[in-house]
Parts: C-alpha cells; sequence; structure tokens
C-alpha cells in the first residue's frame, strides 16, 4: 500500500427499498423525519462478521460506503434546490474527488453478520467500506451549519 | 473504478504537533478536555481548494483519513486499558479492514487552503481523503455507547 493511497475492499453491502439514486429523495425536499422512518439492513461479509461483535450495545453506528453510483468529481456543485454552487467539500454530494459517503445510523439490532438499521438514506448495493461505533465525540453541541442555515432541512 | 473498490488520492494533509503515533494519547487516557484543546492545520492540495468555498460558514467539519501508519488489520482488537477484545468495528482502531478514519473536529477559520482546526487527535503527515461539513443530521441525541459506558472516556 503506498501512502495516503489505501486500497479499499468492501466489508458488506446495503440492502435498501431504494433501488436507484432518482429513488431516494434530497434530504431537503424530503418530508420531515422521512429517513429517520427509513429502515433496512446491512450485511457484512462472512470473513468480516467477526468485526461486528460488541457493536449491538451501541444506539447508532458510522458507516462509510463507496458512492459507487457517482459520476466525475466536481469541485464546485449545485445542491438540490439552491441556485448558486458552493464547494464540494461543504456539501455532502456524492460527486466528491474521493467517492467516500457518510451516514450516522441508528441501529436496531443485530442478527449474526447483518445488521437491521433506521436512518437509512442508501440505495441498494451501496458497497460499505467500514462500520464505526458512534462515541459522544461524535456528538457535537452548539454547532453552525453555514449555507444550510437557511434551509428548513439539511442536504445531502 | 471498479464497484466497490474506490481508488483514492489524498486531497490534503495534517499538520500537528503529534509527530508519531506514541505522541497520541490513547483517549481512554487522555486528560480530560484534552483532545478539545489540540490544535493544527489541514492544509488542502491546490487543484482542491476550490472546493473549500463555503466551508467556512459550518463550526464542525468531518475529516476522512488514511491510517497510514496502521498495522496489519485485525478483526478483534483489546482496546488500551481494556482487556477482553473487541470486533474492530465496534471500536475506533486504525487496524481496520479498510483503514479508514474519521474524525470530528472544530473548524477556527479558514486560510484559502488552510483549515485551522480543534479537537484534532491526528498525527503529522496524516493524508487527509475527504473533507465534510457537520450538519445537524450528524447529531445523535439520546445514544448508548456500548462496551465505552464502562469506561470514563470514549476511545479511539
Amino acid at each position: 500500500m503506498s501512502a495516503g493511497r489505501p486500497r479499499l475492499r468492501p466489508v458488506g453491502v446495503v440492502h435498501s427499498r431504494f433501488k436507484e439514486p432518482a429513488d431516494l429523495p434530497p434530504p431537503a425536499f424530503a418530508p420531515p423525519r422521512f429517513f429517520e422512518t427509513s429502515t433496512g439492513t446491512i450485511e457484512v461479509a462472512p470473513a468480516f462478521a467477526a468485526g461486528l461483535d460488541g457493536l449491538e450495545g451501541f444506539s447508532h453506528i458510522i458507516v462509510l460506503f463507496h458512492f459507487h453510483r457517482a459520476g466525475a468529481a466536481k469541485l464546485r456543485v449545485t445542491p438540490p434546490g439552491e441556485k448558486r454552487p458552493r464547494g464540494v467539500f461543504a456539501t455532502r454530494s456524492p460527486h466528491r474527488p474521493n467517492p467516500l459517503g457518510l451516514s450516522v445510523l441508528r441501529l436496531l439490532g443485530r442478527e449474526h453478520r447483518t445488521l437491521r438499521v433506521s436512518g437509512l438514506d442508501l440505495i441498494d448495493g451501496t458497497p460499505v467500506l467500514d462500520i464505526k461505533p458512534y462515541t459522544s465525540r461524535d456528538r457535537k453541541s452548539h454547532i453552525r451549519t453555514g449555507w444550510l442555515e437557511k434551509r428548513r432541512r439539511p442536504v445531502r
């Protein structure tokens, strides 16, 4: 492995009722609490199942995934509903220099190598690259959210 | 790019007073608020600087980085101060199947392509793979943190 250029491999896959990117409403336009009630599963490959031991005690998990359906990277993107382009690092757009996505999901339960989750905003077949426990250090109070604050709801 | 196996390249680098992994106290053993007061910078490569536009309005950022000094991946790890091994996905250990790390940092300011941050728990030279704005959807209330709850402080 060369420094800074890790070679990645999926450790699992998302099962979701959203089959295509077009099935996912942009979070800005989704009804209130839409994603909170969206459930699905993450199936971890058998070779990595032992890595899940102890995760069941956590209420939330951080899922890192590959934006496998993203097109070419852009440095500026115009989020849905916005008129003005923003730097891609100031958005959660999939069109990133490195197509890595992050979602914080509620962990409803674990059955061996399958995690039942809610808050799911990912499409079916999304390759999962990593799963981390959500800890108190990830929870920040008194946040400012820049250009998102002019909107009713945050945007991916 | 093959699906699920993104090829990654650094978009920036961390400048930190922690020069070696051994300089970083395990969060479990760090003095209270140790990391909150730890400052440094993230220098984004010139080619990606335009991607930062709009980020300055956010109080916190999510940094995805390469655990470039991590050794071989393990499925079970014994966190510092713990006796019992845990599944690696239930920890923030660097020894992961995909050596991807995540830190939520406070953004103190931006000068062109340099971000001043606090909460820094990364070593000097860490390759940065992505920067995302921290939004209200990343902030969860009423969390349970499994095996970490028996400790005074969370663990990387």
